[in-house]
């Protein structure tokens, strides 16, 4: 690698993603000399804040990236799929956190936590999942790992960061309007979202009557668990929340366990924290889980509907969890995914250690 | 009855269920002159709008309590058993739609369009479920009559207003302050509710790992639908609404049926208005619930887990309802029990018709 050239670049620096992605090298102890940040020409110039000083946006460009050794793109599906194209034949590795790439068959769709093994090969171009695929299958790894498992509900409860600066600033624009008397006036989002909740804004199809996030989702999961038919029942929501997503999980198990065993597969599995104190009723939520770079899971309990067997042990659980959107959900795990592909190039590679 | 008594008397009338209970009555127009208004001693004097006018608060006590045809008790559920114990023996009829008696075994717990039926034999007592019941077993109740239902995984998105005025003040109160730039100070709730959600606030079982609202649902669905073995799996959360709750729900039916079957069932059901337009994205949501009589249901579909059969029959559905907490989840089943108990009190009784 070339001394002059940065080692990592952040493309779409200015977008929330982005903007988280600098916040954790930052936090990781990289030098802004090793950092390339990088957005569109209209954002060329502009200074973000970096490790007690500031690194200058620069416009992209085919030859920039390829000079750099990992580029994570941070930017809209369209951009991306502009930018892995201009990069043909250059030798830089690509992270993609959008959903551009990630059903393509030969771009592995990887979780650090649960499929790390799919970056056998050094493929040049990794996909990094929807955050509300991260968020749940690195929650349940633990339990498929330990117990396998047959099926998922889940219900989401997700923040607006999901649809990024725009959803935020609505959010607080139509809050605040709606808190002064006036009304709401949806402009990111189909429906109000101050004071309201409503079915993810992506398009229903409309012969399964399944939105896009939850086809994401199903389709996502099964990608990454390699199991075509792993039954998995999504019902997204967006909730007039920031920027961690919570969602609500029912899950039933290959092999039955007692609740003790499924609370010691959850603790210490990396990426997760259990927080789940039934005396004193602390369980996780999305302002606890925000900024945070573990999954939070709690009220784990066996499914009443169901009979344990006489051993105490259930096949079906549930739980509630809550992660950080903008960061496991995307960011972070973009970046573990550039730490695992080329572990040189971060120097604190410790503080990306999954 | 006495003419120079009121037909029916509203007791916490100060209470947001109560106001509700009198906004409906104003609706059906009732005259003033034949509703009791009554709240604790401090409270009295206190003047609601009414029709065009005004009704001054009571004092309740059990000798006005007692001329009165109906007594509707929208207090907590401590003041309900007082109030109930301290009319032993007079001849009015009571609707309690606090949680004081729901599981008692001589008191039929009652939604007007799912179990009429317990209403046989004219008992002095009649209990009115939680709300996120009565939400869900009017949405289902089409289906059960239809295709059976064999069981119930949901989670909700309960607004604040089940926490009472303090629940709806806390949540604008908390808003304002985050939006300003400050802390959110929780005290009707255990946790922030500004820009958040939570596992609702409700003891935890420490054996069962359920909240006291999810016990409540099994514990009233078993009851209203007599049958104790119904697997219920509910997950009950907070969101910042304010009114209306909604409840993502994927019901197991005993007999497949087709999507349009399904739809047919729920269209024109009493209570239910069907909002599934899934190429205009139009689904229900709790704003849109605000105000509503009815339970608002979309998003009705296969759950793609499973296979259906090759007549394109399923099993396995999935729904979003949204319903106002304060009227059909509280004040308005309360009053349609009060109708079918003394339905000549009412005098427009055709307006309450179930």
């Amino acid at each position: 690698m070339h001394a002059s050239h940065p080692s990592i670049a952040i493309v779409g620096a200015t977008g929330v993603v982005g903007r988280e992605a600098l916040r954790i090298l930052e936090s990781w102890g990289v030098p802004s000399t090793r950092v390339g940040v990088f957005a569109s020409a209209s954002s060329a110039g502009i200074e973000l804040p970096y490790a007690n000083s500031f690194v200058r946006v620069r416009a992209w460009s085919p030859s920039a990236l390829g000079q750099t050794s990992v580029d994570v793109l941070c930017v809209t599906s369209d951009l991306s799929r502009r930018i892995v194209s201009e990069l043909e034949g250059a030798a830089t590795q690509i992270i993609d956190a959008s959903s551009a790439f990630r059903m393509h068959g030969g771009v592995p769709l990887v979780i650090p936590e649960v499929n790390p093994g799919a970056l056998a090969g050094e493929p040049r171009l990794i996909a990094s999942p929807n955050c509300s695929t991260i968020l749940l299958l690195t929650a349940l790894e633990p339990l498929r790992h330990a117990f396998g498992v047959r099926g998922i509900t889940l219900s989401t409860y997700q923040a607006v960061s999901g649809a990024g600066r725009a959803g935020l600033d609505e959010l607080r624009a139509q809050t605040t309007s709606v808190l002064d008397g006036g009304r709401s006036s949806p402009r990111a989002f189909p429906a109000p979202i101050a004071f309201n909740c409503f079915s993810h804004e992506s398009a229903v199809d409309p012969q399964t009557g399944l939105n896009g996030e939850e086809q994401k989702i199903i389709d996502e999961t099964r990608k990454i668990w390699n199991d075509d038919r792993a039954p998995i029942n999504p019902t997204c929501v967006r909730v007039p929340v920031e920027r961690a997503h919570s969602e609500s999980v029912s899950v039933t198990l290959d092999r039955p366990a007692t609740r003790e065993e499924v609370r010691r597969a959850l603790q210490g599995a990396p990426g997760v924290r259990v927080i789940d104190e039934r005396s004193a009723g602390r369980f996780p939520t999305p302002l606890l889980a925000a900024g945070c770079d573990e999954v939070l899971v709690g009220r784990v309990r066996p499914s009443p509907g169901r009979r344990p067997d006489p051993d105490g042990r259930s096949r079906s659980y549930s739980l509630w969890l809550c992660g950080d959107q903008l960061r496991k959900g995307a960011a972070l795990n973009a970046l573990q995914l550039a730490c695992l592909a080329c572990p040189s190039v971060i120097e604190r590679a410790g503080a990306c250690a999954i």
